[in-house]
């Protein structure tokens, strides 16, 4: 289990990165949870400029959204980390976003299904959220923790995604996996039928391919990519994240 | 109501940020309405620099157009913010803009509707003017105005859109917000249907989520990227707004 | 009549916005014309940095191609510049590029339209010459020019646009609505029928707001951003124009 | 035949400029083959930050994998690289890329076929490798060399390319051509019916305009931007390559 200050540092330099890949801006959050301490950390809420988090930017909540630390309140819609914390031992760090690529399929009728070998993380498939409300309260976060189940990820209707992975590593890799894939998907569309993996293929996948190398590989690289990078706004793009 | 001197600083960072965002450029302007003393704030035109307007660049106008201080003419479609300040006294901020994905929702036979939750401020539809003019006339100034009656937005066939927001700050949010709903659904239509919110599900979501505490968060997080924005025209983007 | 050295400088301003804009880059070259002195001008060719083109940079030839003046030789391509300039007296500016989006419309079945107002300097039609060949012999050339016609532009099936203009400012501007229209046009077709303007329209327009005063303040606009420009080639985008 | 500070140095250059355009990064690897020692220069991998990649960060290995020199062991999907230049003596350089849009043609029903003049290069077509692994073994690395056979690129479904060229700057090259061929067809796609150039056509093409002359000015201008690139990474995209 990572110290408390290895906790802060990975957790910021998550947001970070995010940042740096156009996933977490105006909005999105992320949290880490520490069983132990029943405490969650928090990145900064309010509009706070991410590509600049550091470690002592997070705030502290326990379990139920009760701020014990830090400066300002958690995110408003603090109930899908408590709620999917609580519900899911196995997910330590829970990332809410609102990625350009992973939304669309929570505003249209098609359904999820992976199509390039990195997206099979997500082979059991994504259930989609589809009341139209933020999640602000104890029992909306109930439901969306019910709804994802045993799921590594949600939609969130015509809103964003939950991603939740066993350490922060895994959170940030499936986050970039799963707008990889879904870019890819919404691009080659046009050109004919997409070719989904079956569940069992994505299964066989994992299998064979272990999600823990790659997502510390993938924290290594672009951890490098964010110690240099000159954290400049991209100009003539509205994203808004 | 704002001084001048604040209604002049937030109008010209508003301009920045736009231009940051990459809705504003060769094309668009934008407009502030003070209504006790029936002037009208406008962002230069005449091809200036967007990037780096200042408050003191820009040009004072009474409600029929005539320039009352400023360095310039106002913009050749100042039409446009005369009729509709005249028109809607709770719009006292406008922009006329040519934004990439907001754009093409007037020149497609698809009529808009939110897809997004941010969307739902658009909930009640957005007219489009169809008469392949510049509004460089009271007389379409006047028609547009009728056209957009109550509705937050406008759309000026193959040309741009019309945006309306109770002050400056809901004027930048409602704008970045269009974008980006309207990018989602160019981008998600090859996936499926799209399955856009309902007027009602748009009015209640708006009810539960005011505009005006989520618009001065927006206002606050893109005002300190922008204050760290070195300026640099985007390379590699024929971006033409 | 421009000078040469006003010429020069024009001529190289353009490439350099060109590059800037994402539309010129490996390939793709441009000309201006001096009738009196029977010179054309062209941009370095030979896999040359457009970002950095001086005025000194420049080839001159004479209307057979024949290099007169400049280091290295006249692009591989040019007689597509000789006979256009040949066969149209006002046309003193001409563009060939690989654009990203214009191009589209030579490897579809699709004819163009334009959908923008700024397109309608399209209105009457761009032609695209089939033929699988790169334009090397004035034979092509000639083909090319006849084909063309009295139309501002034509395309080359699966490879790129020949754009000509009355000067150099003006052969800017229309490569850049070119591009935003095609672009808009591109984008917008998955969310339903297109509307292009109809020729009557176009016309309509382009009586109403004379390409003249709009290409120069395009030229004033891009200009500027030019100047500041750091010109650092775009990561992660395998533009290749 | 290149000596080895030649090979190494053009090797680096060719990992630094696909950074550059976004179609290497955490993922992707390259290789250049010495038949006369027997040696491969692998590109580093394990998250390498790959736009800085020097010529001594190579890793050297046998035709049977086994490392020789250099820090690190060679790329995890070696088997492509080894039984690709086992198999075809007439490639020397061997890329295997995620890159965006070529991808795109492994994850639908569609065949790929050039629709570009650059693109003629595959006018033999590209053939699909459709099982669901990465190529971690002998056994499936000859496969890919079987199913690649004589054609200048193979797709591995939902995964990513292999390109082999003659040597390093005919690889980048055709990299390069293949991802603007395929962004373009994937962009126009929804315009109407892709136009496709046939086989007859696509040799047609290549004997006018050898590959050669053709590579080795793309790698001169490309090296000018490479050599005063400032390596940031890009911000607000979720590159993923």
């Amino acid at each position: 289990m990572a110290s408390e200050s290895v906790l802060r540092e990975n957790l910021a330099t998550s947001v970070r990165i995010l940042t740096m890949q156009g996933l977490i801006g105006l909005f999105g959050h992320v949290s880490a949870y520490e069983p132990e301490r029943g405490r969650i950390y928090f990145s900064p809420s309010k509009g706070a400029d991410k590509a600049t988090v550091k470690p002592e930017d997070l705030v502290v909540a326990d379990i139920e959204g009760n701020v014990l630390e830090g400066n300002g309140p958690v995110p408003k819609e603090w109930p899908i980390h408590t709620a999917v914390h609580k519900a899911r031992p196995d997910v330590l760090a829970i990332a809410h976003l609102h990625p350009p690529c992973s939304t669309l399929f929570s505003i249209v009728s098609a359904t999820y299904r992976p199509v390039t070998l990195q997206g099979a993380a997500f082979g059991d498939g994504i259930p989609v959220f589809k009341e139209p409300h933020l999640i602000t309260t104890p029992a909306l976060g109930l439901k969306v923790a019910k709804l994802m189940g045993k799921k590594r990820a949600l939609l969130l209707r015509g809103h964003g995604t939950v991603v939740g992975g066993r350490d922060v590593e895994e959170m940030l890799y499936l986050n970039l996996m799963l707008e990889d894939d879904t870019r890819k998907a919404a691009q080659a569309k046009p050109l004919g039928k997409l070719q989904p993996f079956t569940p069992q293929q994505c299964r066989a996948f994992e299998a064979e391919e272990p999600l823990k190398p790659r997502s510390q590989r993938a924290w290594h690289y672009f951890s490098q990519l964010e110690a240099r990078w000159d954290r400049q706004p991209p100009t003539g793009t509205a994203l808004f994240v």
